[in-house]
């Protein structure tokens, strides 16, 4: 056999065995071959990795990126935001297209979205598409084309924010459809009208710090919606991805589902592990850096809760939510300064988290709060599975060579982030200052090393990254099982 | 003392307690006293009535019932109502005054329905008052006025139901007065666009007989939104009383919120221990006699959890929900034929039960399924104490003497109820050819016989009801905990 | 009528209702009737008691006091624990005859203790008896010889302490007999095998201080056998009482149970309520001074849950557990210091709490922890009616008229607890220096105030107390469900 | 590379993925590659096998047999039962070596079993030590011998049966030791007190069919054990493995502490989900061949929750529990006629199913109630892990080639089973006429071949099997996390 670089004497790690003592043999991209000690028909055009006795992950797989979208003013752009992504062991992105209100078409607004990302991307990448006005039209005519020309294969829901919520009738409807294409249905879930109440009083309060955000959606409202969507989804019989889970409440309801075998999925992320709503306090607005949506929870019996979550199965992916804006630019965070005072909601949502995700989850596994197969299974594998990335997500003979090879204990110095150390192009970490003892050494994107850490650092190049069509999810989907007599469309 | 009637010889029954040897001695329509061997000082005065070692219950509380309003076209009016009401045990209704949509001012509805009830009741009644469209004028204004002047310390809001459903919004914003003003929120608990969404696929399929009534509203529609309920409930530290629940999964989480102590009340009803969903089929459109909403459930999972939901005190209240349409008659549940086919969306909803409401529920006492003390607690005390009847629901003195007296046992002859045996002008009853081993044998109300089912049966006049102003309820009201910081409007 | 007393302008607590603008009339002890303004026909003979305003409980009962028992070296006796009993608004109480392993009879047994007694308690009585070797002969000759001619309608039966604890086997062969007998059969339910087992290893280590008592009772062992007991009562179809619950995790399984209908009912203590295990620590040998078994629990976590327990129906009774041995006196507590050390093992068990018991919980009401009904249902309701005291426990017609008045609003001079203040024979307090807004002003045992706290005090005297003979438990019993086809013998 | 043996066009499938289009690459027993259309250096010397499509699974691992046990008095031998293990696709065994109460050395015993084993098992094989005596010595001394020296790394330990059970205490001095050396930690998990409490008492009333063996031992004897032993586990920080759980409510009670992180385990069988108590009725005696301890169960609702607890991941393992007796020959299940009449406290305990369990399995992905992840992590995966099985589990490079292939979709002929098409050496099968669509086509032992159902079947022999040394659990172990100050001795 003829290999074009055969990683060595790492331990591969799946999300239920580590492989111990066998190479993984890639060419043309594609793993070729595990095996013992794999030798090249062709050894002068073979490369070879030696882990030295590191794990190797799967390439991580973020599907939960928010990249050029209107909400992000002074964010990422594609090319910085997936240059951040490798370098924190990412080789595959799932971002948004977002249909707006008045689109009665989605067909254009996927192809706009989709011509942003053309050759300026890092890492491989695919698009979720954000309905926000889901007409018969779009639901019975063009969500086909997407899941089969296009390779779209999941759908967002938002069941807050003015602009983009849906009643529960339009969420009905549109499970009709995402249970017969074996569409991905990703539900924002927190109560609107709880928190549009609780935003009046607090503005008619005169409480409009960057904390109030967190006052202003408390995690009863994530429960309330979490229970009512699975309800929803129970009754259709459809599958659904309940996203960004902070607090143990939901995380238990979620858990009681599936219990009883429904199939419902969550996702969670690093702010509802590492931060808490006090961070959302301090001075010189300093709590805007932590202002997204659900925000982060007020003690830890939340976050722990959350790493229970992953370690128990509830969640089943692990995404960044990565849909950062600046705050020290103009039009980035300091929007909420009004007149020079705050006013949490203007402050525009979300964190960068996309090339601190995988070292913020591997921190879990260093502090035996999860293992690595969980970190595997909810970074990389699921990822992969729930979302019909069918080339990606694991370390097996016929997949792309995206790997993330760690470094082996002991070999890496431990540092304190700075944010200069990252590579997306916003001007804060939520991080800043947190320890880390392990970080993506390499990162193989099929079968290039486009990060070396120790040697040069990014060696990739921004167009690497390839569109992924996807296929639909491989994991358990409707059950034919209904709560009466009736029987949604089919 | 001087008495006008002394009542001996019966098992005196509250809620915790039997009080046995002792007789009631009853002045000017109250109770004067309670005691050993009572003499009145005016013996020819005073009737003696004597109980034969039979239960004595309070006078029964139905606090849902509905009497000419305009969703009951064909149904009982004040007379036949409150006339059933007596022969059945009940002393004390509560009736619904309705806004429309339209209304912007609540006042003169309340007015308009207090004179339908004025001298056409035969027992002591007072009105909820529906919220269809609460207005902040309403809301702030009224309301107080409705409370302090008019005795009306309590309303029904709707989560389903096209003319009548609120949104979860307008239920924060009524959440924050109910509270300030402990005024008793009563939620109809089902979601809203899960029923729409079948019934229309439903209707799409041809399916419209009246079973599909039952199909339409399976329980997880009435689980979701008790849920909802609850939640709002919590963040608004408000009480609730979730009405007619009829399944186990509503009940269980209503037992859970209990657990936590959350002010949460529930309500059921006979057809929800009594009647399943296979009720609704039938030849000769026989099924629309028991479409009501909820539906009776499909299996007796459900009527099992509801009794053992009496007995374990998840129910505070238990009525009859009496909603009466004629079955025969042009223009009751016949609307819901249509050129000759059935389409159970026109059937009016509701069942006649306002007098088989305590047989109904003796039942369960014989059949050793609740205490009698159970019987009392849900069908007399809870309601007087839920809805501020300060002067009824208990067997003490002070209050007014409203009594039930039943047979003792083995007096009574057993009898399969057949409807003509009952005195509601509904020309069916759902509950035909049940075997009765018991009934209420004199009913009481202040002091007087006015039901005695041995001699002349109805001996109550009609008008001889009173209104009835109410007090704030005095079960356990707002907790002033908190979900977080914030805090509803007080 | 003749009265012997009125008491007048109190409001009457029952545990569901309150009576106002009513007067109790008592004559020979009994309460003769409750109504309103009620004159004597013999106004010279009758005494008047004003209550200006305040709360009328029925007097206090207290089912679980050990006196005179061989555990307690250097305890009250009855003469002294029943004199606080009074002074503390407790009016009965229900001691232990006790069994040891060589009795192979009981009946000589409850004579003796029965002796104890008479002639010495300021209050009223009853024993239960401790079985700790459950022959046949005593099975079934004697315990049906206690229900019938002694009244003695309780055992309590001992999962750990090595001279006292039954097998499961031999608590199956008791709950034959109790079930048949309607004999409530209290347990004490802590997993013995787990103890022993931390005791040993805590004295390998040296760590014997007073604390490790409380580390080596965890809540998991006294839950594990919580579900144990209720598993065999389920099997057996025979209510239980866990006696002294103490924490969370235990109040969770118990009401699991109720709510399935179940007839497990539970006791809690004073010192679970207002205990840490902190308490426990101290120089000076001051933990001593609350060493129970089982111990306060670590955090408030368990407190709250224990209020929470009373609240929301969990805990059926409330007790005080009065096990006291004096800590200054020459074998009491200081059994526990060997040769100058502590030796947690050699401390004897126990805590005052005779007088305290109802101050302690009233001030659950003061805080709005809990309702003066929750106070009246578990503190003298529940008790009558789960040990058959049927003249006990209820402010009613025809009941003894055993009262405790408490002060008005702001009448009573708060204070601060000083072990001087009591009237226990015991050298300290647990309670010591707690501060108290109310206190019993007057205790009435039998229609005779024994207690006056303005005026004299103590003025009941030593033998007053009578010994109840009582009936099977009122509260629901066996329900004739069973696991499976099998069934105990009955 | 050379290889042996190429397995190509199959599915290969690990409990997380399915791996398509990629061959197996064999070589000297293990797997040495797997890749991409491999082809071998010495084609000549390497047999190819086409599985058509069909799926691969590893080996079966049955982790719960009973060969040539003094219990099992005319069951299998090593030779019949691994012979049909074999037929049955299974390739490694797990049996019992076991203790009886008057050894006070296990050293002995583990050679002894041993020996019955050596060269006389078509399979790989290992041992479990059962502990009915754990001395001191045993427990500090011979545990350590025999995990270092012989590779036992489990023991079973009963809470049942006379000659077996074990007192709590014991359990706790067992779980200080299989905590330290890392022993899974086995447990039969049954109340001994309820159950002999019950057969006396069936007994006496002559209930003595082999039916009553069920009715003697109920689902709450089971659950109060399992909740017990949880409860232990819980205090010591020990992971243990419940063995063939039966019942829905200790299925729930074990994922409740699976959620909460506690490292249970837990294991059913097929007779748990094929088989209800009716199968113990029937004439002559027919019941007794399902006699098996725990017994099945009364209803569906039992074998649908242990179904569910598969898929969800409440069950780790899944094995036969082969303890098989004949039914016709003298000695066997007839041992339980005495004089004619049966006596089901003599018939010996437990079933055939060896070569049934993984086709009774595969049954349930045909079915679509699991999925064939689900398969291969319970009756393969999670075996290995569990009990150090280092090389076995998994078709991974560097694994023994220990495989099952089975019958691409529509391959084989459906056929019902009738018990002389198997391979034990018992005359009857508890599954006799159920239909099989799928079996085992070729199972292959370290690369050979030793089942090719449609060529010759048997082709393996007696002898093939090897000794495995076994490690400790690689999964989660002790958490270091403890219910209070207390630690367990490490
Ligand atoms: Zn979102
Ligand atoms: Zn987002
Ligand atoms: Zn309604
Ligand atoms: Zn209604
Ligand atoms: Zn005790
Ligand atoms: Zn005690
Ligand atoms: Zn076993
Ligand atoms: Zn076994």
């Amino acid at each position: 056999m003829e290999f074009d670089l055969i990683v060595r004497n790492g331990i591969i790690v799946n999300p239920t065995d580590r492989i111990v003592g066998q190479d993984v043999g890639i060419k043309d991209g594609v793993i070729l071959c595990i095996g013992s000690n794999l030798q090249s028909a062709n050894p002068a055009n073979t490369r070879i990795l030696d882990c030295e006795g590191a794990f190797i992950t799967p390439g991580g797989i973020d599907t939960h990126v928010h990249l050029e979208q209107w909400n992000t003013p002074t964010g990422d752009t594609w090319v910085t935001g997936t240059r951040s992504a490798i370098c924190g062991g990412t080789t595959t992105v799932v971002a948004f297209a977002s249909q707006n209100r008045e689109h009665d078409t989605v067909l254009p607004i996927v192809e706009e979205y989709g011509a942003l990302a053309q050759g300026r991307s890092y890492c491989d990448y695919a698009y979720h598409l954000i309905l926000t006005n889901p007409t018969k039209k779009i639901i019975e005519e063009e969500l086909p084309i997407l899941v089969k020309e296009k390779g779209i294969t999941s759908v967002k829901l938002y069941m807050t924010y003015d602009p983009l919520k849906l009643a529960d009738r339009q969420i009905l409807d549109i499970m009709v459809a995402t249970r017969k294409l074996g569409v991905t249905t990703m539900v924002h879930a927190e109560n609107h009208d709880m928190i549009a109440f609780i935003i009046e009083t607090l503005l008619e309060r005169g409480m409009t710090e960057p904390y109030h955000h967190a006052v202003s959606r408390p995690s009863i409202a994530e429960a309330e919606a979490t229970f009512r969507a699975i309800s929803m989804a129970e009754l259709m019989d459809t599958p659904i991805l309940l996203v960004h889970i902070s607090s143990q409440n939901s995380a238990r309801t979620i858990r009681d589902a599936q219990t009883r075998l429904l199939p419902i999925y969550a996702e969670t992320c690093p702010q509802y592990l590492w931060l808490l709503s006090d961070r959302l306090k301090g001075d010189n607005f300093e709590g805007a850096k932590a202002v997204c949506s659900p925000p982060p929870r007020d003690s830890a019996e939340d976050t722990d809760a959350i790493w229970r979550g992953i370690a128990n199965g509830t969640f089943t992916t692990f995404s960044s939510d990565h849909a950062a804006t600046k705050f020290y630019t103009e039009g980035g965070k300091r929007l909420g300064i009004i007149d020079g005072k705050p006013l949490f909601t203007k402050i525009p949502n979300g964190l960068p988290g996309l090339e601190t995700r995988l070292p913020l989850l591997f921190k879990g596994v260093e502090e035996g709060r999860i293992t690595i197969h969980d970190f595997v299974r909810v970074a990389c594998s699921n990822p992969a599975k729930l979302y019909g990335l069918s080339r990606k997500g694991a370390i097996l003979p016929g997949k792309d060579a995206d790997l993330c090879i760690w470094y082996p204990d002991g070999k890496m110095e431990p540092f304190q982030l700075d944010n200069s150390m990252l590579h997306h192009d916003i001007d804060y970490t939520p991080y800043e200052g947190m320890t880390f003892k392990n970080w993506p050494r390499y990162t193989l994107l099929r079968g290039q090393v486009v990060w070396d850490r120790d040697n040069k650092g990014l060696v990739g190049n921004v167009g690497d990254g390839k569109y992924n069509k996807r296929t639909a999810s491989t994991l358990p989907g409707p059950r034919s099982v209904f709560v009466n007599e009736w029987r949604p469309p089919m």
